[in-house]
């Protein structure tokens, strides 16, 4: 039985005092650097390994500060306040004392309390329905992610309405749904310009932020199943834009709303 | 001529290296603390402050990990990574050595790019002829804002079927503004709890991002406007619920977008 290469991306070998050393994948290659969800993958799992850990993850932000290179890297995981039900966490990727990514965490406990959901899932034919969309070889990292896409395909050298894409999605070969992975998949989104211009261009991914809707149990539940993903931009304006996702499981559960600063040329 | 009190509130004192003096301000007070609003803003004007300084703001989360004592607090803001256009800090502020907040920003060159805006403001009546909202006394912070409602007041007592609320904002009495009187404006929504179930209850932000779409210039020219901002609530469960907001300008421009996750009791 081989290794999902998920989990071989997010391997971190633990130093001590919140210290870990870990590896670029190249199944998870970018254009420049690897793909910025599975650098996210890597700072949860940083987290999540710590022996005071409290709970699980409610929001994360991971700011892309600096190119990530082909190799190995450090990242340190800092508990900087501890309260009853919330720990705020301070995360940084580094390579040769350079740093490269910077990262907040709040992880807590969840309690029973008042619940309600205002965002639903949208329309969608089922996964199966619909045609899996090969991106170009060279997306690399996006080989490990099957897309069926329900809405908002680019049209090369067509420009788009709007921001929208609604597509199923889950990890390739089938792996069932981690708080790690879940974060990865986050960050499937391309470039919402992408869409609006129909053409490709240089873009990449400043600030992150996840917040985590899904308890333990019900990002379990979701197994191998495809969650339902749907994006879109709220204004591009001199060389930055900002993107909002938000993502669904099963039974049209809300998991979480992703929200990311995006630089662009164009 | 007397100063305004949101100037009083983010008046902060150089001590070198990154580091700063401050003072809680008690018109800015909250039930516990601070109003959150004002703590970014300070958080924003160390980096604004700070001689390095690149550009203006694009991002800022704000992880509010212990209350903020009434008196004096120091700030450190520290620029992890300058590149050409982009640069990333790391801030704290502490309280006798004890991390009460911790941010991190980006700030950076904007330049001439393709530009869009998707999210357009909500058809909505002019701010004059809409009463002010009065809140209760206790609520300290708020008496330093004029709050003009569209939508989404709460009727107490009464349940809400959506969490949205549309209002015309600006300090009160009036004040030019600034990048950082815009970011404390991006947390003047009460949590959206309170409007779905028509009573107020233990709330706070736990973190809190901005996205900057607004130029030096953008910013400016609002002048002493009012702005209207929108904000709504995605999914409430187990002691947690995020909410978004959108914050437009003169002549309908997307100033911001703004995220935020929230702790509740109900």
């Amino acid at each position: 039985m081989t290794s999902h290469p998920f989990d071989d991306a997010v391997a971190l070998e633990p130093l001590g005092d919140g210290r870990y050393a870990g590896r670029t994948h190249p199944a998870y290659a970018n254009m420049v650097g690897p793909f910025g969800g599975i650098t996210a993958a890597v700072l949860l799992r940083a987290v999540e390994l710590h022996r005071e850990v409290l709970g699980s993850p409610l929001s994360l932000t991971v700011n892309f500060a600096g190119p990530v290179a082909d190799g190995p890297f450090e990242v340190v995981a800092e508990p900087v306040r501890t309260n009853r039900t919330t720990q705020h966490w301070s995360i940084a990727l580094t390579q040769e004392g350079v740093v490269a990514t910077t990262a907040t965490a709040v992880f807590g406990l969840r309690r029973p309390t008042w619940s309600a959901t205002e965002t639903p899932a949208p329309t969608a034919p089922t996964a199966e329905t619909l045609d899996r969309q090969q991106l170009p070889p060279a997306i690399v990292w996006a080989q490990n992610y099957e897309m069926r896409f329900v809405d908002g395909l680019i049209t090369p050298g067509a420009e788009h309405p709007d921001s929208v894409s609604t597509l199923w999605m889950r990890d390739s070969p089938p792996r069932p749904l981690t708080f790690a992975s879940f974060a990865a998949l986050c960050d499937v989104y391309y470039p919402r310009v992408y869409l609006r211009r129909g053409e490709m261009s240089p873009a990449g991914t400043v600030s992150l932020t996840i917040y985590f809707h899904a308890d333990a149990a019900e990002v379990s539940a979701q197994g191998e199943a495809h969650l339902l993903g749907s994006a879109r931009a709220h204004r591009f304006s001199e060389g930055f834009f900002d993107q909002t996702a938000h993502l669904w499981g099963r039974d049209g559960v809300l998991l979480a709303t992703t929200h990311q600063l995006v630089y662009f040329k164009a």
